[in-house]
């Protein structure tokens, strides 16, 4: 992992609070404590806590303070045939921290036979310029070839990256053969990275997810290498993955937003009103039932993760297929929405606890991808994104009255009105709610942390850990020869 | 919770211990750190830690640091046919520390009609003058009636104790009938206990443990009460508990050393030699597929936790069942051998990592019986309960080098030969090695810590919690309706 | 098996039919070709028969012509509270002769204490006396006693009863408990009958059929008995059934009417608007997928048979417990609109085809029920019980050209309206239509055959089976170690 | 379907048989009745059977008079490295009778990219000269190409081909892609025929059966076409297919004699010494639990068929690749075995009764090919093939005493020698054991009857059936719109 650049910017001064009386949920345990934050880390978690005089305070008494959420998978840069998304890393990670998530992980997608690099360059470039809020990239292989191989080898080795994706749909654009997916699993394997699929059977039709994942999952498992299956959108792709775990694969599940809050007759937003909205690929199910049963799932811990799969694209630009609806702009939106969401189908129906639901929000996430703890856990030396939840109201306004707080209004979209809460934002070096609240003119923002490039070590260890360590360990055996990163318990 | 007696004894100056380099082994992370330890309590965790001078230093390179191991079941008062067991609490919580277990919950079994309190008032009295490491109660109930019920009231309010058993086997003596079942779960629900169920159809044959399990989940789903299973021995059994748990209901699951280490052809342990050893209820299974079919259920979630149900008795008292087989006192040893086991079937084999393995041998139990953090967790502010682990190692001699880790030696009974390891133990108020070594003697010994004492309060909250709380709180309705004694993950 | 009487009663000389150019459809294969009827038995199946000059002829092109349905569960004389049902032998076999089914298995109850044989004997009388249809009697057993095993034994032996059923609910009525389960279905097997349950846990609730099943299906598996589950209402209870065969054990499920055309919030006949109407024990599951669910498992032959537990009440009897919800009498209809309804929802929906209909209405109940193929079968020596089914008619007027065909309406309550057909009723000895018109008004007519008293022999074997068979052959074990009567493929 | 030739062949007049005192066994009931046989049918079945002078008689009081078994899997013409088998038609079949299969179902293995229809013809040719029993034709499809779907349609129409194989493996020698099986699924759907799949990921490697499994359910399931999986050897692809069944998809199994006769580590014949002997795709499964598993599912219906997948090669002929693995010719004998290894794991271990071994070893497949009831079945109009059966003997000799009696010896490769049994084999046109007998030096044979030619209708349908019928027939819709092929039950 390399150390490049900006990781000694002064902070800022004011960049301390106290947050008092709240009750801190975390994946394991809730209590009820006072929480000192200072230079964007928790520094101390207690009573009576001894901190400088004169701090902001915020007083939580009958909320919950939780680690920010962890949104898996957002696509706030996609390309499609030419289009930018309506929402970019500026628009896009200003919802997110509206909706309770303070570290996003995009996909890079480089050209069709481009480089993984330069894409990856590029991302960085923007998201470092525009983000509002942390993030870290997965790396999307639209097509193998033999450089392909080099630059994943690099992009593992000097940047950090730890999970790449393949499609299996796509045909004749990005689908990978069997043979490919076996040969990019092995080498990922050897990387100690995590291969992400996006499951379609692309061959055939587009609707049968299911085959795709059983079959991604045949494959992962003779290349000995853990697999992510992002977008879990029906019960039959949910189920393939319970009962590999049950036999003793390493495989993680992610249903999004919309296949857990949405099904293809109702929705849950208003302005989801046009069909085209709801578009996406996998497709949402028609099955009114589904949503329950990938709640059930991620209740069960037989699926661990939700991300948003976040990718808009404007009535306009959906209208580029009017006429042909495989053109289509996929995606839909929900990075903002997801906590409430989540909180929603399977909290307030009595699905989870609140333990639960950090797990599958932020946790767990901060697991898979080796952030954890210091994201996913509201811990003494993590960092200080949190979240001040509020169940029981229908609105909140977030706080105004100190500059650690982001002035982060719900992004004007008229979504979801569920529970809303506040969202406890550190303050990014040179940057904060100010420099924030101007990117939609996209002033220049100096770049918030990139975990790629932090000195954070993987594997849920800490800096001092005594053994060199790279990514690759995060699927080093461990005395027992398996991956730590299945410890989602 | 009472808080009688003995909090204030005080400590030893030589309570003082640095532990060095060693890989500390949480359920949800890994990572090198140096640990200090201080009147029993852990009280740093990092790097270049400020300490006193002139303490007692232990160099843990390349070793684990694991929580100490939770023993969820023994009996080691059992009375049977007027015999008592031959590892009473001084040699049964010897053999515990000898195999990493620093904390046992033993089951006080009353009389048939007697005094609930009387029995826990005789176990608590001989658990706190023998016992040599940690210890709470379970209190069995077998046989119902009327005063049962105030009893049980007060046992919980009075004295913390948090989980019952009750019998579906052995008619006629302990059975419950299903009303009995669905009254008691009822009034343990309203009390925030967890309904513990010795699960066979005691109506019929003794082998019927699937049967047993699903009526006591069904029961439990009716009554709205957490259930936990004593003892699951057979695959049948185990995938009704997966199965519930798939359709939501709170259940846990509890392997046995013997379950998971024997079958009705193999011994694990060379003196197991006679027929008889074997006598357990319900019985270990014949089928040779059991053993590995638990430890997958356990490494996927569906079992959490792992007890060793020790109650052994000598070869002279099995005898008393030599012309009649079904006087054989019950029971099997395993309290010293259930880590090496479970570590041996799960970490060497590949299904778990070293997080997953304290998940099951010690912080899943903390969770259930709502001692975590204190227990089941490295961590700042945490009891000093820890084993040093050296999975490579086939023979490790304890440390003697300091007067805070006890001089264990495997109880002298011919054993388990597997991996062996080192056990940290606090020093207990007025006790130490020394005074554990007299007890065979029977030499007064200060008590340990009960924890139904102590003030340590329930559901992974802290102390400081600010909401008044006693043990009901664990099954107090979260904001989303359950429990948050299902937070494992 | 007795010989009784009546065997010897002249048949009349009008009873002579031959069916031409239909689809005759059995379990296993359709074809077309004519055939011929002669004194109540299928003489002749092929092309360009020889038959008697001038008789009676039906042309049945484009139709098909299946053998009877068999009703395995009626209840025309159950008492409740001192009241008959409102449909008795009279009305209730006319309406299952409207509804295609030529044989009803009625269940005989016995007072509680009461001698068994004497409420057979009762039944017979009764059912000799009034029913219109061939009929076959079950015998419940409320209570058991040492008195009732004798009582049993003489049934079996002396009258060829072969099915018995014993309660898991009503709790101090008939509630039978596990240890008499298992003696009962221990005598069952050595009999050489059926063991059949009403499956509910009785001692708790009312609702937990699965776990009744599970707890049944251990006992008979114990015990070494064959099960059969009446009243299959809920998808627990389904699902447990099939997990059982999956295992190997020998059990029979049967969904009724009831519970394949209603849920708790839908009618499929009009007149059952009032609540009270859908009062039954299980309860019609209020999960709108439960009809669905057990339509998939009856064509993919994890549910064998069906039934309509018809036991209808007046609204003036229903409201003997206008006040007291637990007085309503028991009951629905659904002797009449079985076999419409398993068209509709498990043929007409695509899931099964013609031939799998017959076997769950028919064929599949001559097997376990040992009539096969005197019943449930279209073949020459086969009893001339037909159906002339028309699928696509959404109304058919029976027959009325010759008198051999019952001149049957549906029974005017305003039921089911969908497809309906004609039914082919052999003439019953001094009886046929006229006599059966007259039934309301209780003209003593010849009894129709009573199968506990006709010299056909158990096992789908023909009368000329060499070896001495009696009813208890239907369990003795085949070379294989097993009971043909699971022969259902 | 053509008619050409051969039909009015004379019968010898010596063709008559009557088989006294046996227990005909059907799949759907056993009785015990007398048989009369003339002309290679069965003409009566009864007692005291008029029957002419003269006659040979044949007593099987104690004995089992079944359907001669049907072996849906054959491979004697295979071409391997330009090798044949060992066992061509001549051998083959006289191995067949030998083990009481009277119909063989042999795979036409065209060249890559040849002729379909060319190599069909020359199937026949060898067939019609060689075959000392019945046989019918299943097409391979070893690469698809346009002039092969003209060739497919011919071969159904002209040839009355119903079903054809599709390889998921050899990549780069037959493999078929995900997109050619869907166009080829819904030709075969269109044209009325079974789609039959080798399946293994030939992309991959070559053990994942149940990936290849669920993968072709799904193409097969888009493409509404019924879809058989030869060869099933794991239980990972047997459970597959369970499951789909389970989901309404309409699929079949066929686990083969070495599947269910052997693992790994273990011979069923003594014979089978050399690892090379056991080479076959996909693998025996080296988990030992996977015979009794597989006879589990075929027990409960999950599997349906049994074939032998017959393709033997001498130990030279294997030595072909003694220094490449890869070039081993692949198979293994089966054909004469088949019928004792499913009687073996079946019935003698108490998994089923003699009528499901009928159906397992002879009727399903008679129904699913379309041969129903003419062979599969033991009725007045069928075939005369039949099998004495003697479970309790453990060797029998074939009867020598009639020469309607092939003299039929074990073919000496020193098999298995469990239960042994008579075939009854009806006289064939010109042909008869003497001529059988002379098979192996090539003497010409008249042709047996070869069913894609004979004038028997499709679809379990007797010929005398009104509506004009085709092949195609057989997946056509029914009244509830599913093909009535999957009447197995």
């Amino acid at each position: 992992m390399s150390f490049q650049g900006k990781k000694s910017i002064p902070r800022l001064t004011s960049d301390r609070l106290l947050i008092r009386g709240g009750k801190i949920v975390n994946h394991d345990q809730s209590f009820h404590a006072d929480l000192y934050v200072e230079d964007g880390l928790i520094k101390q978690i207690g009573e009576n806590l001894v901190v400088p005089g004169g701090i902001k305070t915020l007083d939580a008494r009958g909320l919950m303070v939780l680690p920010g959420g962890v949104d898996v998978h957002t696509r706030l840069q996609m390309p499609v045939l030419g289009m930018a998304p309506a929402d970019d890393f500026c628009q896009g990670t200003k919802a997110a921290l509206a909706g309770g998530t303070t570290m996003i992980l995009d996909h890079v997608f480089p050209d069709v036979g481009g480089s993984l690099l330069a894409a990856y360059e590029q991302w960085r470039e923007r998201a470092d310029r525009e983000a509002c809020c942390d993030y870290s990239l997965h790396v999307d292989v639209p097509r193998w070839h033999e450089r392909a191989r080099e630059e994943l080898e690099a992009l593992v080795k000097d940047k950090g990256v730890n999970s790449f994706l393949v499609f299996m749909s796509y045909k004749d654009r990005y689908q990978c053969t069997d043979g490919q997916m076996y040969e990019i699993f092995s080498l990922l394997r050897d990387l100690g990275a995590v291969a992400q699929v996006h499951a379609e059977n692309g061959d055939i039709v587009e609707e049968v997810e299911a085959e795709a994942v059983f079959r991604a999952i045949t494959i992962a498992k003779q290349a000995n290498c853990p697999l992510y299956v992002t977008k879990v959108m029906s019960k039959g792709a949910a189920d393939v993955i319970a009962q590999a775990k049950r036999r003793g694969v390493v495989v993680f599940g992610e249903p999004i937003t919309a296949s857990l809050g949405a099904d293809g007759s109702h929705h849950w937003s208003k302005n989801w009103a046009k069909a085209a909205a709801f578009v996406t690929s996998p497709p949402i199910s028609p099955d009114p039932t589904t949503m329950e049963h990938l709640a059930s799932l991620m209740s069960s811990g037989d699926l661990q993760v939700t991300g948003s799969a976040h990718c808009t694209f404007t009535t306009a630009q959906k209208a580029v297929g009017k006429d042909n609806f495989t053109l289509i702009p996929e995606g839909t939106n929900g990075v903002e929405e997801r906590l409430s969401v989540v909180w929603d189908r399977c909290v307030a129906s009595g699905k989870m606890d609140e333990n639960e639901f950090v797990a599958v929000t932020s946790t767990n996430a901060a697991k898979i991808f080796n952030f954890y703890p210091r994201k996913g856990r509201v811990a003494v030396g993590s960092d200080a994104d949190l979240v001040i939840w509020n169940p029981k109201a229908t609105k909140t306004i977030s706080a105004k009255s100190h500059n650690l707080l982001a002035e982060i209004h719900g992004v004007p979209r008229g979504l979801y009105d569920g529970p809303v809460h506040e969202v406890v934002v550190p303050a990014k070096p040179g940057g904060g709610a100010q420099a924030r609240a101007s990117c939609p003119g996209k002033i220049p923002v100096p770049p918030v942390r990139n975990l790629h490039q932090s000195g954070f070590s993987l594997s849920g260890s800490q800096a001092d850990d005594h053994i060199a360590r790279r990514t690759a360990q995060k699927i080093m055996a461990p005395p027992g020869g398996r991956s730590n990163i299945t410890s989602l318990s």
